[in-house]
């Protein structure tokens, strides 16, 4: 964050790099997307409206860098971010960055804020951009919906921008739900308890997987936001989703202590063994 | 450029790739210095003072990580520049992005601002850096004030702030003197003509390698500032070259037409086949 005249600003700058967080044979334009959508994913998770964007941009094959910066002009022009500079330089690996610069409408959360007694909560639903890339890979059938969600996700800007003068701690979700609520926990200094049954999914979802809340769970590329707030804030933050129309669904709270609990229906449940994916 | 609480932020975002910006064997602490500086350049060019950077750094081996975060913090401290953030990603080759955003003093120069009859100037001495690669090359016989010009390049945020509101055009000489001059040429819609006797040298280069202004001339790495004013400017620009204790020479001017000339004590000069460093 940067204060400058009077105003705060936020900037995230997040990178992908092929073979790591993208496949050599992943759409360019898809790319370009993502490269811009998780950007703006930190600014929601501020309440920060997008300013502007800096490029970093290994260029390679002609085909691809046209195909990427045709997609990246379509990205930028969806989300009215102009392009304020950047370097374009040779690399054998492709490595993309790009810096993103906000500011804050209000007050700008941070992920350590939730206190024992909060309420934590979700955006949209979980688990279809996970769903979508295990479509692309070939092992679940086709839907359009799911494998859109991984494709093409979109940053929560307006909830992002209404929900931070309510909330005591947000980030987004893009690691994978339990991971960084875990994280959210760990920086908040408390306990989280997760009641599984309530994590939200998607029509498209359930149709294909059914209640598989677990796998939802651990599943990246989210782009969800991921709230605490004092518990008498619950019937506002439900108002808030009616005029906004997304979800915010109540998943848990937090408690003294340290760690991640999971119960299913009011049962415990063990952790999984991976909570979501560590990138590199 | 970003119009911000009714300040103007200046932003830049430059690469370096391992193999093509540096190389496996340079200290990674000068890689870091450097990281840093050739994006502090690009502010001083615009006038701007800086406020702080977000880096993109790929992990590789465990040693040059930390010598690198050891010079990056060096470097950081010694321009007082806040680090706000970056991202960190696994990527088969080390390709590391800062992004380091100012705050515009005064008026913004930019590099297509010059007219027929400015007259072009450079600050400090060029060829420095150059010569400092070759010596490390085992080319030329040691200087250790030219490797240092080589390694730890000095941005002239000073006299870049003092400078834009005194000028036409400018830019950072990163790329070769007469690559560079040929560059603000085409951007201005000018000719530039360049006296080659008058581009200034360091009286380690001179005694190094002589009078070879070509060579100086179309070497890169100067981060000097190149900046064109109108004729009647001249006594102004001395005035601040005596005050702030670095030269600011005079070195050609700018004339209607396309293109680069040189002379050298009033004779045409035929132009090299390379006026400077082609990035990728």
């Amino acid at each position: 964050m940067l204060e400058v005249g009077g105003e705060t600003l936020v900037l995230t700058h997040d990178m992908l790099v092929e073979g790591v967080h993208f496949l050599p044979g992943d759409p360019p334009a898809d790319v370009a997307w993502k490269l811009v959508a998780v950007n703006l994913s930190d600014l929601a998770a501020k309440g920060a409206r997008p300013l502007g964007a800096l490029l970093g941009f290994t260029l390679g094959e002609a085909d691809w860098d046209k195909a990427f910066a045709e997609g990246l002009g379509k990205a930028l022009a969806a989300f009215e971010l102009p392009l304020l500079g950047g370097d374009t330089v040779s690399a054998p690996t492709r490595t993309l960055g790009l810096t993103a610069i906000g500011r804050a409408v209000g007050p700008v959360p941070a992920r350590s804020g939730a206190r024992p007694g909060d309420l934590l909560w979700v955006s949209g639903s979980i688990g279809d951009a996970g769903a979508g890339l295990r479509i692309l890979k070939g092992e679940l059938r086709p839907s359009n919906a799911l494998v859109e969600r991984y494709r093409n996700p979109r940053p929560r800007l307006e909830a992002g921008e209404r929900l931070a003068p309510l909330v005591s701690a947000m980030m987004d979700v893009s690691d994978g739900l339990l991971l960084d609520a875990a994280r959210m926990a760990r920086a908040s200094g408390c306990a989280a308890r997760i009641a599984l049954d309530s994590v939200p999914l998607s029509d498209a979802y359930l149709a294909l997987l059914g209640e598989a809340r677990l796998e939802a769970a651990t599943a990246g590329d989210d782009y969800e936001l991921l709230f605490a707030t004092n518990a008498a804030a619950a019937p506002e933050i439900l108002a808030l989703a009616d005029e906004i129309g997304l979800a915010l669904s109540r998943i848990g709270r937090f408690e003294a202590g340290a760690g991640l609990a999971l119960t299913d229906r009011g049962a415990p449940v063990p952790l999984p063994a991976t909570l979501g994916f560590e990138h590199g």
